[in-house]
């Protein structure tokens, strides 16, 4: 297996054991149990628990980022851009749930640089989504309710959708993709 | 002061402690040391941190039970009865947002008996949300999108309002419950 595959192999198990029992009480030594190997061989690929935690964290921190730049920056109206924002959160949580675990319980975790480069785009990401309804609400694309509410709402539900979607069995992303769309941005009623 | 309201006054200062670490990393010494007082005093007025963390969590799942018991079985419409939801979450959470903290963070943490009790509550609570949204749809009161995703959407956003509101300034409560109410039930679109 290449070394790189290695690595990915390791990270995954640890978003699983990070998820189960939270990062603070999984060792590395649990971590080379999981997989069937010694503790030795781990650290040929990876030098600490930190790197496996931030490697988790800060890839998806700037998938969401990346994505959200260029949604932020193409030519689309509010709606069609908080459309693609919606996209990337059902995308990302259908290819990474156990990752977003990670970074939702355990961001609080990583230390100090990547803490506060975390912590940057997190802020970042925010205010890019907050500017893009704000502007819908300018332009009349988007009705005229108090903007944090509006953000808070939408982004809750995204935020939390890698606990709750795993668990459903009988909603295929194409049926999640779709009404989770209408009803976060037409509503139920 | 009243032996009620000095047991009030250590289940709410738990709350906050519960909050900020935890409540596994939380032990009645710190408890005692926040509230400047003497740890043996503590014991006059409860047994043990589990009793103050179930009755944390119990006061507030036997609310939310009573209160949607209520709702669901009043004769309004749908709509009428998700519209008293949403109030039910802002009331509760503008009362009690730390109690909210240590029942969303800490539950799992309640001992045998307690924790069937509060599983129990949690679940007949989201069953009759879902037929409330079911009957909605139903009689056409309702969009029909799939249930799960309309009852998720809902749900996440109020279950994590703890969260959020706390940290806003300029959001009064008449706003919060006007604005949240159009957000969740007409969207933003």
């Amino acid at each position: 297996m290449r070394p790189e595959s290695r690595k990915q192999e390791i990270i995954n198990a640890a978003a699983i054991l990070f998820k189960e029992k939270g990062y603070s009480a999984v060792t590395m030594r649990d971590l080379a149990k999981a997989m069937g190997i010694k503790a030795a061989s781990l650290y040929n690929h990876i030098q600490s628990k930190q790197e496996i935690l931030s490697t988790i964290i800060i890839d998806l921190a700037e998938e969401f980022t990346t994505g959200m730049n260029q949604i932020a920056n193409s030519d689309q109206n509010a709606i069609q851009k908080l459309q693609n924002i919606i996209n990337l959160h059902i995308d990302v949580t259908l290819r990474n749930s156990d990752g977003l675990a990670s970074l939702n319980n355990d961001w609080m975790h990583l230390e100090e640089e990547n803490l506060q480069y975390f912590e940057k785009m997190r802020h970042e990401y925010e205010e890019s989504f907050r500017n893009i309804v704000y502007k819908g609400v300018d332009k009349g694309d988007i009705k005229s309710y108090n903007i944090e509410i509006m953000v808070f709402s939408t982004l809750s539900t995204l935020r939390t959708l890698y606990l709750w979607y795993p668990k459903q069995k009988n909603i295929d992303a194409d049926i999640l993709k779709r009404d989770m769309m209408s009803v976060l941005l037409k509503g139920i009623v």
